[in-house]
C-alpha cells in the first residue's frame, strides 16, 4: 500500500475491522498456554504480520525476580472415553476441556471417582469453564454442566498424553525507532486458549496497531510493544529490563478484552495521573462519553506487573468490556461471535487516538506579549459585531492559556476541545510566529 | 465636603447614584471610538471630575507589541438622504448608525448597491447594532431592521464626512499614592459611542471610585486608574509599563457593564486564585449571593490583555450584567434606560467593597500561647451559663486562625464571616497587644 | 487478671461498662470546681484505679501564658431558707444549686431582691442550670422554673458558707513509657460538679484507658494521660510543658462526653489532616457510619488550647452526643440516667480503636520487584478459576500500595478496608519476607 493508502486503510476503513476479524479465526484454533507449542505458534503468526519481531526464550529455571520460569507443557491430545468407547469429552473439539498444565494419565475410573478431576459452572450450564493449574501438578477436564449431568454411572477411560519437562518460556518484542529515545510502551498476552474478547483480541489489536505504528514517517517517540504470556511474561520482561524501562517508558498501555461492542472501559495506573491516563480519559472522553471508569483496586492484568511499587512504570488500559465484567468471560462462550469487526476496530481507533495524543502532545508558549493582532494575519474577522470573534474562539482560547506551563492535553481539558481539533490551530500558530515548541524529550 | 461627608457620601448615599447617572447623561452623546475627538472629549470630562488625571498620546503607526496604533478616525457628519432630499439616516440622531472607522463617502447608489453596506438584526428589529471596522478599511450604515425593510426601491445620496489619517491614540491614567509602592490598578475603556451598560457605566464608575480613592486619608496601597480604549489601548498602556506593572501591582479589577440591575457578575482572571479573585468572590457573595460566576473562557475584555500569558497581572472583573450576556448588548436599546442610579450605585458599593477588602487585608498573628484571658480585659462574659460565649465567638475563631499564615481574607473565609465585620474586633485585639500584624508590603 | 483476662476484659466485655457506670457512681456526689477539694477528692479517687498517676500543685497567682491561676473555692455549705426555717434550696441535694465560686454571704432579703441572684430555664423548667463565676466575684443559686415560680413574697435566709482565698489548682499525669520517646497523649477535664456526660464520662472513660494502656505489653508509644480543670488547666499544663509536647506529642484526644448511646461524635483538629483526625475517622466511620462530624468552629473543650496557634498539638476528639449540642447539657438533668454502661463501653471502645490504630500505624514497602508468588508460599489458590483470587484479593491490594510512601492508615483508606483486618495480612507478609517495616520513630 502506498503511504496515503496506509493512512485510509489505518482511518477507520471496513476492511481493517475485517481484516482483524479474520485474523482472529486464523489464531482460533490454537491451544497456547503461558509456554508450549501453543504460545509459539501464535508468536510466529505474528511475526509473519510484523516481520521486525524479535521472539525470545527464557529456559525453564531461571529466576525472575520473586519467580521461577515453570517447565514447558506439552499437551498432544487429552480425552474421555466411555465404556462403548466413545469419546465423549475430547480437547480436539475445544481446547478448554482440558486444564491447563495438566499432567499425563491413562487409566480407567468409576465417575465418582473422575467426578473430583471435572469443572463445570452449574450457574452457566452451557459453557465450559477455563481453568489452569500452572504452578500446582493436577489434571483434569472442564465441560459444561448440562453435559456433566448426563455422564451415566460407570467406568471412564481417561486419556491425556501431555508431558512437563524443562523447555523454554517464549515471549516477542519489536522496538520502532523515533526522533527521540523515549518510549511508547504496548503490552499484550498470548496465553490463553481460545477465547475472543479475553484473548485474541488483544494480540490481534496490538498487532494491528504496531504496523500502523510503522507506518508513521518520522514518529517522535520510539514505540516499543510486547507480546508475552500474563504474569510470568510481564515479570519475566520487567527482571530483563527494568531499569531501561524505568529510565525511557513515558507512557503505555496494556492491551486486552479490545474487541466486543458493549462499551469502552479505562483501567488506571496505580499512580493515575500519568500521562497514559491522561490521553486515555481525554480520547475515551471524544470516543464514548459513556465509557467506564475503573479503579485501580479492580486490576487484574499484567498492569499488576507494570505499576507495582517500585516498578512503577505509566501504564494504564483502554478496554471495551472489561476481563471480569461480562458473563462469557473466561468461558467458552467468550467465541468469536462475541467479537466483531467493528468492535475490534472500535478498540484500535480509541487506542490510536490515546497513543496520537501522546505522540503530539508538547508545550508550547506564546512569542508574543498580549494577545496576537490576528486580523492582520488574516485570522480574525475584522468587522467587529455581536459573536463575529466565535469563530476564532478557540484559537484566542488556545493561545491564552499557551504560558509555557501546560501541555497541549491539558490546554485540551482547560478548552473543552477535542485534542485532535487543536492540531490545525497549533499548526496555523507555529507558522506566523505566534507560538513556539519548547524543548521536549 | 468635609471628610465625615465625603464617607457619607461615598457610602450608599442616594446621591451617589443620581450623581453617576447624571455623568452618564453628559457624556451620552459623544461619538466615541479608539481614537479621536470623542475619545478626547470624554477623557477630558472626567479629567474635570478628577483634576489630577494625565492624558496621554500615542503617535499612529507606533509599534505596540504585536499591534500597531492605527490612524486617527475624524468624523464628521455621516447620513442618507433619499432622492427627494430627506435624510433617512443621520448619525447625529444615533451615533451607532456609522459603522465605526467608515471611509469618506459622497455618492448616489442604487438601493441594492446600498444594502452591501447596511448593518441591521433580523432577530431584534428595533435596535440598531454597533459595528467597527478598525482595521480594515471599509464604510456602512447601521439602521433597525425595522426601517431598513421600509426602505423603497430607488437611488440614495450617501455621504460620510470622515478623515483617517495619522494621527494620535489617547488615553489616561492617574495614580494615587500610598504608604507602599504595591499598587491596586483600576481600568476601564472610553472607546465605544453611545451605549449605557456597556460603555458610559465603566468609566464613569471607575471615575466615581477614584474620586472616593482619593478621598481616603492614607491609602496602604498605591492606586492606578487607567483610562483607555478597550484593547488596543491596554495593548499600547502594557507596552509601556510592562515590567513596573508585573512588580507592583499586587490586584485589580477591569470595570465594564456595571450599570443596570439585573445581577451581578463575577469573571475571574487567567490565574482564577489572585487575591482580585478572592476579594471579588468574597464581596460579592455579601453584596448578592446569587451573583454569576463566569470562567475564564467566558472573558472578552481588557483582562484579554491583562492575564496574557507572561503578562500575568492579577486583574478580574466585577460586573452587574455581562457583556454578551444580555440581549440589548452591543445595540442602541443598551441605552440609558437600561443603566439606573440604583444599578451604578450597587455597581460603585461592589467593587468599593472588594477594594476595602484589598486595603485593609493584612496578616496577623497572635502574640499570646494558648487563648488569651478576655474576660479580665472585659471583653468575655464573666458568668458562664449556656450559650454566654455565642456573642465572642466570632473573636474567639478569629484568633483561633491568627497563625501567621492566613490573611484576614482567608480567616473571613474560614470562619464565615464577612470581612468588613471582622475589622473592629482586629482593632480590639491590636489594642489589647492580643494580636500583631506581620510586616506586608 | 492475667494478661488473657485482661485481654479480654478490654475487649468489649460487658463488665466493663458497668465498672464505668459505677465509677460515675461513686464520683457523681463530689462537687468539683476548676479548683478546691472536690478536685482533689476526684484526683484521689483516679490515683487508687492508676496507682502511677502523679497529682501536681500550682500556687494560686501563679502566671500560665496570658492567665493566672485563680484563689482557691472553699465550698461548705449554701442554702436558702423562708421564714418558717425550711430550707428551699441546699446545695447538699444537688451541687449545681451554687453558683461555683460564689462569695460567702449571710444576710435575710425580700425575693425581689433575691430574685436578682437566682438562675433558672425557663425554656427547660425541670432543670438546675449549671452556672459559674470564676474569674469575677459574685455569688448566686440556681433552681428549676418551676421551684422559682413557686416562691413566695417575702423575707428568705441565704447561707453560703465559703471562702475564695490563695490556695493551689491541682492536675495529675501519668506517663506510661513505650519503646518510642514519641507521645499519644491524652486529656480529661475534671472541674465540674454533679453531671454526667459532660463531666464524669470523659474521666471515666480516661481513667479505664490508661488501665488499658499499662496493660499494654510493650507499647510503641510512650502515653501520656492528663488529668486537669478545663481552660485554666491545660493552659497550665501547656505553660509548663510547651516545648517537649511540641517536639514529642505525635496525636491525641481530648476525652469528653462520651457517655450516652445516642451518637458518635468527631471534633477535627485546628489542623485537620492530623494523625489523631485520621484515626478518628477511620476508626469511626467502622464503629458507626452515621457518626457525626463537627467543625473547628464547634468547639468547645481543650482542644482550644491544644490546638491554638503556636501550640499546634495534635489532638482531635472523639464524643458521644457533643457538648452544647444535647438537651440536657450543663444542667442537672445530665445525670447518671444519661450516661450507660453500653454508652460508656462504646465510647472506650471507639477511642481505644483510633489509639490501636495509631500504635500499629507504620509504613511497610514490598522487598519483592513485581508481585510476589504468593502460590508458593501457600497464600494464592494454585487453581486458576474466575474468582479464585477473591479471597487474597485484600493481600494483593496490600502490597501493592506498600510502597514506602503510604503508611497503613493510608492504604486502609485507598484500599476501603477496616485497618484492623489489615493487621494480620501485615503479619503474614513480614514472616515471608515479602514486606519490610520502615524505620519509624
Amino acid at each position: 500500500m502506498t503511504e496515503n493508502e496506509l493512512e485510509v486503510y489505518f482511518n477507520n476503513s471496513p476492511s481493517l475491522g475485517d481484516d482483524m476479524h479474520d485474523m482472529a479465526k486464523d489464531l482460533w484454533p490454537i491451544c497456547r498456554s503461558i509456554t508450549g507449542n501453543g504460545a509459539r505458534e501464535t508468536l510466529s503468526y505474528i511475526k509473519r504480520q510484523i516481520p521486525e519481531l524479535a521472539i525470545h526464550s527464557i529456559p525453564s529455571g531461571t529466576k525472575v525476580f520473586d519467580w521461577e520460569i515453570p517447565d514447558e507443557w506439552i499437551i498432544r491430545s487429552a480425552y474421555i472415553k466411555d465404556k462403548s468407547g466413545k469419546k465423549i469429552i475430547d480437547m480436539m473439539e475445544n481446547n478448554l476441556h482440558i486444564v491447563g498444565y495438566s499432567e499425563p494419565i491413562d487409566e480407567w475410573m468409576s465417575l465418582e471417582k473422575l467426578n473430583k478431576y471435572l469443572y463445570s459452572l452449574p450457574d452457566q450450564p452451557n459453557a465450559i469453564p477455563y481453568i489452569t493449574s500452572y504452578y500446582e501438578r493436577r489434571w483434569g477436564f472442564c465441560l459444561t454442566h448440562i453435559q456433566r449431568q448426563s455422564l451415566k454411572q460407570g467406568d471412564y477411560h481417561v486419556v491425556i498424553d501431555s508431558e512437563i519437562k524443562p523447555g523454554v518460556l517464549n515471549y516477542a518484542d519489536v522496538v520502532i525507532p523515533g526522533l527521540s529515545k523515549k518510549e511508547v510502551m504496548l503490552s499484550t498476552y498470548i496465553c490463553h486458549p481460545s477465547m475472543a474478547n479475553n484473548e485474541l483480541s488483544g494480540p490481534i489489536v496490538t498487532t494491528m496497531l504496531a504496523k500502523w505504528i510503522a507506518s508513521i514517517e518520522n514518529p517522535f517517540y520510539t514505540y516499543r510493544i510486547i507480546f508475552i504470556p500474563e504474569t510470568i511474561g510481564s515479570i519475566a520482561y520487567l527482571s530483563r529490563h527494568l531499569q531501561y524501562l524505568k529510565d525511557y517508558v513515558v507512557a503505555g498501555y496494556n492491551i486486552t478484552c479490545i474487541g466486543d461492542e458493549r462499551c469502552y472501559s479505562y483501567l488506571p495506573s496505580r499512580n493515575g495521573k500519568t500521562l497514559s491516563d491522561r490521553a486515555a480519559l481525554h480520547a475515551l472522553k471524544y470516543v464514548d462519553p459513556n465509557f467506564k471508569i475503573y479503579t485501580w483496586l479492580d486490576r487484574g492484568s499484567d498492569e499488576r506487573q507494570y505499576c507495582s511499587p517500585g516498578v512503577d512504570l505509566p501504564i494504564a488500559t483502554i478496554m471495551r468490556s472489561k476481563y471480569g465484567k461480562y458473563p462469557e468471560y473466561h468461558t467458552s462462550l467468550d467465541d468469536l461471535s462475541l467479537i466483531t469487526s467493528d468492535g475490534l476496530k472500535g478498540g484500535f481507533m480509541a487506542i490510536q487516538k490515546a497513543i496520537k495524543i501522546i505522540e503530539k502532545n508538547r508545550i508550547y508558549k506564546t512569542i508574543i506579549k498580549c494577545e496576537p493582532q490576528l486580523g492582520r494575519r488574516g485570522l480574525y474577522p475584522t468587522l467587529s459585531k455581536k459573536h463575529s470573534t466565535d469563530s476564532v474562539k478557540i484559537m484566542m482560547n488556545f493561545i491564552s492559556y499557551c504560558d509555557g506551563s501546560l501541555d497541549l492535553l491539558h490546554i485540551s481539558e482547560a478548552i473543552g476541545e477535542n485534542f485532535e481539533s487543536i492540531l490545525p490551530i497549533v499548526e496555523v500558530l507555529l507558522e506566523n510566529s505566534i507560538i513556539e515548541e519548547l524543548a521536549y524529550e
